[in-house]
């Protein structure tokens, strides 16, 4: 058990390590060499964890999915929406240094997906996720009676997820521009513009 | 001068030939024998057009950003600010295969932008001349007294520019769930919730 653990471990720290070398140099840079170099191991061992260069990859893009998705499992929901949707979307978007690396990569791994049918599978069963992400939360504000009424729902699930995928690309490119605030702040307007007015209090 | 011509027709060629290399095999595939084979051009006389592979790349990339811009140019405005938007942001969109071509091209050199700084510093000008682009629409739909009042002008750019590029995104990852419709209608419904609804007509 321990050793299978230990193995575990081992090749995180290799497919961080691709991380960091996609961050630096590029995907295309990305190789067997580089990475062991990055990550203090010797060429020869790194095939001990993983077999090909394509199964690192795969691996390393598939951990950023994972991360994000440990993330939202995880979150604490309050069962309100209008607090709860804030809080998911801001699991997805990067909101803090850690998750500006994990994009950075994934957009590496989603171009790189374009001419690689391997990490394609992954990018789209992601993408799939994703969406069922933004189909829910629709479907959540409309059954609570929050959600305007006559929205084109369809068009709602697509201009609510491009927004996030929008905000998130430009996090990345521009970050000094795009700030957590400026996110936060864009992802609480659309809400709200999605929703009935709140009742005034008092 | 018809040599300056012919020149300047074979560098736009070359660099077409490098989209498809990009859009076949991706960016760390466009190499100079690559995009030679792919323009049907001898590896020897590609020098005539371009010194450098790095100087082809700059090229090729800044080749997208001037079609998009070209095609801004040549609108004919009507003057009515909820037709002209649309227009305006649909030859941003990729609304067809032509388009489609070069934003998959574009994201590729986005990408790689960020671990090459030539790359960079053209992208980040880009950036800037389509925040401008989105701040010009706010703060035209404000002076037409079209916008909603008390809109936080700041968000609601970033909101609609992220909307475009995200769609843009979402067009070239999934052209079958993201077709031209649905940006369009996402669009024309973005354009509408931001502004004073229409006075009822007759």
């Amino acid at each position: 058990m321990p050793k299978i653990v230990d193995h575990e471990k081992q090749r995180k720290k290799v497919a961080e390590a691709t991380w960091r070398v996609i961050q630096k140099m590029g995907l295309d840079q990305a190789s067997v060499r580089n990475v062991a170099d990055e990550a203090g191991l010797s060429v020869g061992s790194m095939r001990h964890y993983f077999t090909t260069h394509s199964e690192l990859l795969s691996y390393a893009m598939k951990m950023v999915s994972d991360r994000v998705g440990n993330r939202i499992t995880n979150i604490a929901f309050s069962g309100d929406l209008l607090t709860d949707i804030p809080l998911l979307v801001d699991e997805i978007l990067p909101t803090d240094e850690e998750k500006r690396l994990e994009m950075e990569v994934w957009f590496a791994f989603v171009v790189k997906s374009l001419s690689d049918k391997d990490l394609a599978k992954h990018r789209m069963e992601v993408d799939d996720e994703l969406r069922t992400v933004f189909i829910k939360i629709m479907n959540g504000l409309t059954t609570a009676n929050l959600a305007l009424p006559d929205l084109d729902i369809e068009v709602e699930i697509e201009r609510f997820y491009a927004l996030i995928d929008g905000l998130a690309v430009h996090a990345v490119l521009r970050p000094e521009k795009v700030t957590t605030d400026i996110m936060r702040r864009a992802v609480r307007k659309h809400l709200l513009s999605i929703c009935r007015p709140a009742p005034a209090s008092g």
